[in-house]
């Protein structure tokens, strides 16, 4: 387990009191996210797209079409990750701010082109987006695994900010105390579980989706 | 009010079924998010962060502090909104997928740095995080306003994605009707306000805050 930010761009320097370097709390946030955003250079311009990952130890996965072209021509990359847990309402205007925790990773990927790593990363995928699917669904067939690329990006360069807490008000705020501050917090939830309506037996709800 | 997706780079080729090209949605999706994800070349690689917004018609305003690179050498800048609706459980591993709305924005980013334009984007920043707070807390002072950078970028090049409804299986998976299919909604929740502990008098929860 080694400290985060070796390097001078993953180094926090706009609220350095916010900076973590702990690879723990980097872990959690992304194993608590669903989707990153995925930054690439394309024609010399930033491109940025939401997308699917998965963790396993110090590996971060992503994949998508191989017809896409922001994963056929990723190379180096910026991936980030930010969970949103609420909105802090302060005295000023200016203090306003969010509750939230954030990773944002930068490196090369690699293409994950080995059947059996291709396999593994797949799972990890799977795993990370619906728990208990890689046991329940079907498996990829030949051609649905050669129809998917699979990148591997290192967390070895990761910038992690995590804003907690309440308000941060000026002191001549504080002492005024005109106003009501503090924080609304915000949380995903899962809703009741939808069956497709192209079922045709009686299937009730997996445990793995009914207990999410 | 125009179609999206005017230039080559903002037409969606994978999952057209899904590009959406009315500008109303891509006000919508702009409208619900709460954070952007902003992409930047800086020193020829890309960067991500996210950052907070508001959109006032067909203008973006994005802002932070003076001192923040991404912020400051931001030119040709890539800007993308995420909203998360459900996690579809398909009968295959291969068609899992995301319910989703999401909107990609390119473009130029322009300095807002006459004080009255840049009240304003402020003002609709703000608004934006937390709406009321504008007329509640206290306004911005000179100084906080010079130490605040504010970006302006038109909604002129944009890429709306939406995915919603159940899984799309392959039609050999319906006929075998193996396993349960469906769809595990999200939904963002706003919690109780948690009052400030420094506060001192007895404020009760504005109604803009305790409404929302």
């Amino acid at each position: 387990m080694t400290d985060l930010s070796p390097t001078d761009r993953s180094t926090i320097r706009r609220g350095k009191a916010r900076a973590v370097t702990d690879r723990a709390v980097l872990h959690r946030i992304l194993d608590a996210g669903l989707v990153c955003h995925l930054a690439v250079v394309l024609d010399g311009a930033p491109l940025v797209l939401p997308t699917g990952y998965g963790r396993d130890g110090d590996t971060l996965y992503l994949h998508g079409s191989t017809g896409a072209r922001s994963l056929r021509e990723a190379d180096e990359v910026c991936v980030a990750v930010t969970l949103l847990d609420g909105v802090v309402y302060s005295r000023s205007v200016f203090d306003h701010s969010m509750n939230y925790r954030s990773a944002v990773i930068h490196g090369r990927v690699r293409a994950v082109t080995e059947p059996e790593a291709k396999l593994h990363a797949l799972r990890v995928l799977t795993e990370h987006l619906a728990p208990g699917s890689w046991d329940h669904a079907r498996r990829p067939t030949d051609k649905e695994l050669a129809a998917t690329r699979v990148l591997g990006l290192d967390l070895t360069e990761a910038a992690v900010k995590v804003r907690e807490g309440g308000p941060m008000d000026e002191d001549d705020d504080i002492a005024a105390d005109a106003v009501w501050a503090g924080v609304l917090p915000i949380t995903r939830q899962w809703g009741e579980p939808v069956p497709s309506p192209d079922l045709r037996g009686d299937h009730a709800v997996p445990e793995h989706v009914r207990r999410r």
